[in-house]
């Protein structure tokens, strides 16, 4: 992965994680401080994975803009449907590159076609707290 | 839906699934054939209503682009991962659009962050498909 | 669809959308209410889309009775698990189209087999959930 | 569970099994017997449980008529979308027991609602085949 | 199932019963006690059918041991994803019979393999949970 | 991760890409080879991430024996139920790190409990054939 910079064959593994980290940070700097802090006294060595494993490499890529990563990761995990509070972290980071919330909204609307309408309302509903809150907090 | 046109409240059913034609024969002619002709003699009026209401109205609405539309559609489908041809069409779709190979694979890469290698895998293997189907028939 | 009505290919949008608020009405006048205004302020042409082409078309076909839309509904929501809202909103209906509080039970029972106990067992918390809230309000 | 017969609290395991093979070659006497072999060389104690415990216990309950009880096994199989054979031993089921075909495809139609619709497409062919099935073994 | 102890082919359905609420008590006596209450009232049959059918014949079964069976369980209940209570029980189970915190956790983790990072996340704020409630009532 | 051996922040890749490959190939030599050659044209970068990151990471760490994470990947792919070929994969997999052919067969039984039949009666059929090629092959 990521070839031109470490063709050598060594990758510092905290240049992955720093690498991650800021990847994450750009797009929802309190879910990346949240996610590590939830993890630290569990699974602290999974907290450092994610960041080096997901954000750090995969996120990282080049191939993919980052709007477009984050719209993929909103529709994928509205479409899946389990988890409420990741589609807000990547509701909230699409918001940051660029997505509106119309588009949000318009992706989420989608989702009822290729998994049905409780999927689409339970993202529009993540959707719609995260709106609030940002509404809120300004 | 799509009030500008229809704000007289009359929606011509027939526009409507004219439209859906249109739009789906646009990213993928003979994905749309196939699917009217495999429902043919068990569900004609579902033929008819995939195209009226899924891609008649939602994904004709305006406020996202259709490559975004065509990109979440690879990514929710790859995520759900239990529906084989249904990737292919859209991930037919994708490259109809503007979208790059390389692109699609980074959204399939991408997946198994949201869910696991196995649907990731799954959804390369049905790019892998498409894209030698594409070779040969240029 | 629905052919005999609509035999001139005229569609009024806004009978699609009366026609459905009125089947949901039918079975969940609350729960109508409930999503119509939930969706108001964050996607309103998504709760027009619901009652139009959900409840105005595919539930409103003739083919199958409503009482038996509602057990499929049951069973399918129980059976993806996901989406602890639905599954109540169309137990509610089933109740109020001649379903007893034993069937919906069996059902519920019966999605072990098909998807598991975790998921069995979530449908029947819901149902208790409805059968106390119905109790209290009487 | 079968109080009235069991009450004494002796149940004979050969008289579960007996009658669950009993309910299950009443709706589809092909596919049960094809269970019990496919099983036969790995899990036997499988085939026997599944007669036993699924179809001597659960399906052989009062409180939901056999027809009820396959309606909701098409509807949460094609929901849950993963198993392709399954739906098919339903669908077979089904119209063994007073199902029409019309019905079966408007109950694999409304699973489009539930859980999109690549699910109710995949209903959809399953139910093609097995429709087709029986029309060339007639 | 059982055959040694049940070759005559009679097997007292209290049996079962007492040797499931057994094998449940041994794991999670709390647990077992807490799905039997919640039951009692919707669903009185369905306590007993798990009691018997789930932990009296499967989770009864010699050829895997108890501490496996309490991994597999966690395992496949973290990868389904949608269901928060019943991870918990399990992971209290495993940790009942000798499974350890650390354990848990590298299982929990790798679920991000198979199901993806939300489904591992989700897990682990369970066995968070978990671990914490037990701290507490030492 | 494995932070003793690489306490010095630095880790080579290749490194990481050896210690999975070796992993991977010490379970199912034929496994590793297949995926590999499969992505090699389509995505190679993803054959090498899955070695480092899913194999050389979360695979080699202490804290969980090889046969208890095979038994946990069996059961976590049969509960999901849609990858067909991933489960056969561990299957052969599991048999390699002392997991016996009963023990296999009881833990996708336990499936049923967890996921219900369908799930579980698909990962019996995967390991059916992995049983029936190994015995081809001797």
């Amino acid at each position: 992965m990521r070839a031109s910079q470490e063709s050598n064959g060594v990758s510092r593994a905290e240049d992955r994680v720093k690498r991650g980290v800021e990847a994450l940070e750009r797009v929802d700097r309190d879910g990346a401080k949240k996610i590590l802090e939830n993890l630290q006294d569990i699974a602290p060595d999974f907290a450092r994975y994610i960041m080096e494993s997901a954000y750090g490499e995969i996120w990282s890529r080049p191939g993919l803009d980052v709007k477009s990563r984050e719209m993929v990761a909103v529709a994928a995990l509205a479409a899946i449907g389990y988890a409420p509070s990741q589609p807000k972290l990547h509701i909230r980071g699409a918001l940051k590159v660029e997505c509106s919330r119309k588009e949000v909204v318009e992706i989420l609307m989608q989702i009822c076609l290729c998994a049905g309408f409780p999927a689409a309302l339970n993202g529009l509903s993540a959707a719609k707290e995260v709106f609030r809150d940002l509404d809120k907090s300004q």
